[in-house]
């Protein structure tokens, strides 16, 4: 629903004076590519295929796009920026209370990304995000950054004055554990299941949350 | 150093009955695959030019691996089984002491893979290994399984004896937090400084283990 959504607001902005097919076409090339790069990654996908599949003409696809790194970039900058916004929205809504713990502030950041497992195409993107996340390159962090780092500075805020005995250095060596929990559970929650060895059934996001939330609080506080 | 004993330990193993050059030769040939496969990914590493840099022909390349499929299986299993015996011994280290904590077990988990760090040829495995946990397919899972599963199941083992509250679930689940940890923070700790907008220096391997061993600690007895 989440996804839906952020797509609809997508396609407003970018139809500005436009006629519709063309911003329809664009999404479609998005779509395309979002799942071609989470399936094949980057160097194995190919923007012809991404474009055929698209039913864009490879003309068009270069027209709006140039390049596969750009073509990549909006792709990911896409749903990032949906990202960013839901956990800047749902930040304010918790702080707004007159009284919320450390755990409603580490729901508000996982919460989004979870929503976005709840359709293909969202899932296609957390796939792209945990592939880019095992990339050491330059390109990967400035893309990275520009996701977010706006919503870790200010969410660290909220935590440092919940938890005023940690250093700054603390507070962020800790918020990268929590940022490699949800990756790493997200990335497949199937996982649970093959690390148990099919003993233990995948847990639905609502368990997976409220587990990752108490862990992470437990590791904040410590 | 540990990578050089392990690297010693294969060549032992491989050479038996065959000329030493050989050895050497398959040795190079699964260090460059290594490092194309760190560097560029899967898809685009090439079978040909992996030989040309460790100065193989692609016929031996063909005769020993086959496919570039089963080269990268080689090459990882070649690290994977070195940080399984290691994990293994750690452990057996510290249970075999009248008193041990929950902090020594997950010190003893990690430490293994904080050493691959320390080597070129290491820290290629480790991006080698980050990308292969986003990766979702059955091939991904299949590896893992080779070299997570015994580990795993031995340290989750004592891990309930000392955390006899908690449900095999909830153990599992906890377990893999602790590994999205490790391996988000391995992947590269330069992540840390990039997320606190270079505020904080990226800190020591100890004080890395050190941090995630406390966080983790909390986590589960939380």
């Amino acid at each position: 629903m989440a996804v839906a959504k952020t797509a609809r607001a997508t396609k407003k902005r970018g139809s500005l004076g436009r006629p519709e097919g063309r911003t329809e076409s664009r999404e479609a090339l998005l779509d395309a590519a979002e799942r071609y790069f989470a399936e094949r990654g980057y160097a194995a996908a190919n923007l012809r295929e991404i474009a055929e599949d698209a039913n864009v003409t490879q003309a068009m696809a270069n027209y709006w796009f140039g390049t596969k790194q750009e073509l990549f970039r909006q792709v990911y900058l896409r749903r990032g920026a949906w990202l960013a916004t839901r956990r800047m929205e749902l930040l304010d809504e918790v702080t707004a209370k007159k009284r919320y713990a450390l755990e409603d502030i580490l729901r508000a950041y996982i919460t989004p990304p979870f929503q976005l497992r709840e359709s293909a195409q969202g899932r296609a993107f957390l796939r792209l995000q945990a592939r880019l996340h095992a990339e050491p390159d330059e390109t990967a962090y400035a893309l990275r950054r520009e996701v977010y780092d706006q919503p870790v500075r200010a969410y660290v805020k909220i935590l440092a004055a919940l938890l005023p005995r940690l250093t700054d250095e603390h507070l962020y060596l800790r918020f990268a554990q929590f940022i490699g929990i949800y990756i790493y559970i997200l990335s497949d929650a199937h996982r649970i299941d093959e690390i148990s060895g099919t003993r233990c059934r995948p847990p639905s996001a609502a368990k997976l949350i409220d587990e990752i939330v108490r862990f992470t609080a437990s590791g904040f506080k410590g």
